[in-house]
C-alpha cells in the first residue's frame, strides 16, 4: 500500500483525490477489539504503556479506512506531573483527587520536562510510526488552557464550569498564572511529539464554548496563541478544535491552526466564511447521527460535503468524538462513503 | 407601592422608565429563606403544596428589586401524570424511573388535562397574584418539546443527548408523536395558566442548542411552534428562551414568541439582529458572573445595556439560572444597577 497523503494535503489547502477523513475517538470503546484490551487493563495502563497505547492507536487504521491515525491518550495525562493526581472513575469520567481551587494551590504546581515524565508518550510515537510504516500520517495532540484549566479546577467534568469561571473572574492572576503553566507545558510536550514522529498536532479546547466571545479574548486566547505558536514554529499542521464554538470561530482562527475544527451546530460553510478561507476546515457530523439510520447518516455527511465543495481544505471528521455505543460498522460505511464523493 | 408595569412594557417593545429586570431561578437556592424551607420539604412537595410554592415564587419578589415575578414550578412536573413517574435525587437531579425509549413506551404515556392534575399550580397562581397585590407582573412558564422529551428518553440531565438524537434519527415517527403529545399538554398548560391570572409566558427550551440548525427545524420547530401559537392566542407577552443557541435564534424566532432569549455564548446585540428588531430580547448575562467581584459582574451589565441601547424591547436577565452558590447580596446589587443605568 502506498503512501496516503490525502489528509496532509488538505491541511495544506492543496487538491486532494478524495476527502481525507478521520474521527475524533476512532481508538475507542466502540471498538470490540478495544473493549478486550479494556477489559484487561485500566484506561491510564494502555495510556502509559506505550506497546498497548500503540496497539490501540493502530486498531482503528486496520478496520476503518482513515487517512490518519491519531496518538492513543488522554488531555490530561499532564496533570499528574504537575502534581495534580487523578484517576478515571468508571461511568464517571475523570476524578482529580485535590481540585486547583486557590493561589496557593497554583503556587505549588510544578513545571516539567514532558521528555522525561511523559517519555512513554514519544515511545509510543516512535513504536505507532514504525508499525504504521506510513500508510497514514500520525496525528499528536494536547489540551488547550482552559479545557484543561476547567477539569483541573472543577475536578471533574462540569455542565457549567461554575468554579473554574469563579476563579478566572475572582481572581485573574491566578488564572492567568495555572493557565501560563499549561502553555509551557504544553507548548513543550507538543514539540517533543513533533520530533518524536507525529506528522500533525491538534490542539483540544473542547469546552471553550461555554465563554462568552470577550471572555474568550480574555482568558483562554492569549494561553492558546502562544501553544499554536509553538506547534506552528515545528513546521507540521496544526489543527485547532472546540465544540459550541458559533461565536468564536472568528477569534479562534486569530489565535492560530492552519485548520479549524467547527462542530455541527454550525453548517460548514457557513464556519468556513467565518474561519476565513485562508485556513483549511475539519468537521462537523454530529456524532449521534452514527447511532441511528445509516441513510440519515449518509444524508448528513453529503451536506456536508456540499457544503464544503468548491475549494480544497476540508477535512472530514465529526464535531466530537465517536460515541462509545456507536456500531463499528456505521463508522467503516461513513468513511467509506465520503471517500466516494468526489 | 403602585403598579410596576416595565416588564410588560418592554416585552411590547414599549419605552420604559427603567430596563426591566427579573431572573431565572431567582427564587431557590441561592436564598436563606428558600433554604429554611427546603430543610423541611422536598422539591416536589413545594412545587405541589399552593401555600409553599406561592411563598417561595414571593420570597425574591421582598428581596429583589425584580420587575416580575415567576411562578416557583418545574418543568418536568407534567411527566408524572402523562405516565412517566421521577424524582429528584440530591446531587443529580431529575431521575426518571423508566425512560421513554421505544414506541411502545409512547403508546402507552396518556393526555391528560391539566386544569385537573396540574390544579394545585393553578391554585398557586391565584395566591401569588392575590398576594402580590400588582406590585409586579407574574410570568408563567412551560418545557418545550426538545427538552422535556430529553428528560424523558435520556431519564435525566445528559451531556451529549444521545439517546434522545438516536430515538430522534431512527424512529422519527415516534418522536413526533412524543413531541405532538408534549405540545398539546403544554399548549393546554399554558392556557390554563393564563386563565388562572399569569400576565406572561416563558417557553424553556433550555437544551435545544445541542441540535444543528436543519434538526432544530425537522424535530424542535414544528412541536414549539404550536405551543407558541396557543400561547400567542392568549394574548399575553411570550418569551421563547434557550441555551446555546448562536445559530438557532432566526429560526427560534420565526418559531414565534414576542420575546426571544439569548446567552451570554453571544453579543446582545448580535443576537437582536438576528432575530430582528421586530421582537424584545431577554438576556444575557452569564450567571457565573454573579460568583465573582461585583466589579466584573457590573461591568458585564454594562456592555448587555450598551448592546441594547437605542430602542425599547431588551429585558435584563441572566442567559441562564442563578447558581445555588451565587450571593444574594449581588444579585440585589445587579437588580439597582440595572435599574440606575438610563
Amino acid at each position: 500500500m502506498g503512501v496516503n497523503d490525502r489528509f496532509l494535503r488538505a491541511c495544506r489547502r492543496e487538491p486532494v483525490d478524495a476527502t481525507p477523513v478521520w474521527f475524533m475517538r476512532q481508538a475507542g470503546r466502540y471498538m470490540p477489539e478495544y473493549r478486550a484490551i479494556r477489559a484487561r487493563h485500566t484506561l491510564l495502563d494502555i495510556c502509559r504503556q506505550p506497546e498497548l497505547a500503540a496497539q490501540v492507536t493502530l486498531q482503528p487504521v486496520d478496520r476503518i479506512d482513515v487517512d490518519a491515525a491519531i496518538l492513543f491518550s488522554d488531555l490530561l495525562l499532564l496533570l499528574a506531573p504537575m502534581g495534580i493526581p487523578f484517576d478515571f472513575v468508571k461511568g464517571e469520567g475523570p476524578v482529580i483527587e485535590r481540585p486547583v481551587r486557590s493561589a496557593d494551590d497554583v503556587d505549588h504546581l510544578r513545571q516539567f520536562e514532558p521528555r522525561d515524565e511523559l517519555s512513554h508518550v514519544l515511545e509510543t510515537i516512535t513504536l505507532v510510526r514504525k508499525e504504521l510504516e506510513g500508510r497514514v500520517p500520525l496525528i499528536g495532540f494536547a489540551g488547550a488552557p482552559f479545557t484543561l484549566a476547567s477539569y483541573a479546577i472543577e475536578g471533574g467534568p462540569s455542565s457549567n464550569y461554575a468554579k473554574t469561571k469563579a476563579l478566572m473572574y475572582g481572581e485573574p492572576k491566578v488564572w492567568h498564572k495555572l493557565c501560563d503553566m499549561f502553555a509551557s507545558i504544553v507548548g513543550d510536550y507538543l514539540v517533543a511529539q513533533v520530533e518524536a514522529g507525529v506528522q500533525a498536532v491538534q490542539i483540544f479546547d473542547s469546552w471553550v464554548g461555554a465563554l462568552s466571545p470577550d471572555d474568550y479574548r480574555e482568558f483562554a486566547l492569549p494561553h492558546t496563541s502562544r501553544i499554536l505558536e509553538a506547534a506552528r514554529a515545528t513546521g507540521v499542521p496544526v489543527i485547532h478544535f472546540g465544540t459550541g464554538t458559533a461565536t468564536l470561530l472568528e477569534t479562534m482562527a486569530t489565535a492560530g491552526g492552519d485548520v479549524i475544527g467547527a462542530d455541527w451546530r454550525i453548517p460548514l460553510d457557513d464556519a468556513w466564511r467565518l474561519i476565513g478561507h485562508d485556513r483549511a476546515i475539519q468537521g462537523n457530523l454530529d456524532p449521534t447521527l452514527l447511532l441511528g439510520p445509516p441513510e440519515r447518516m449518509m444524508d448528513g455527511a453529503e451536506d456536508i460535503l456540499r457544503r464544503a465543495a468548491g475549494r480544497p481544505g476540508h477535512i472530514f471528521n465529526l464535531g466530537h468524538g465517536i460515541l462509545p455505543e456507536t456500531p463499528v460498522e456505521n463508522v467503516q460505511a461513513l468513511a467509506h462513503f465520503v471517500h466516494g464523493q468526489r
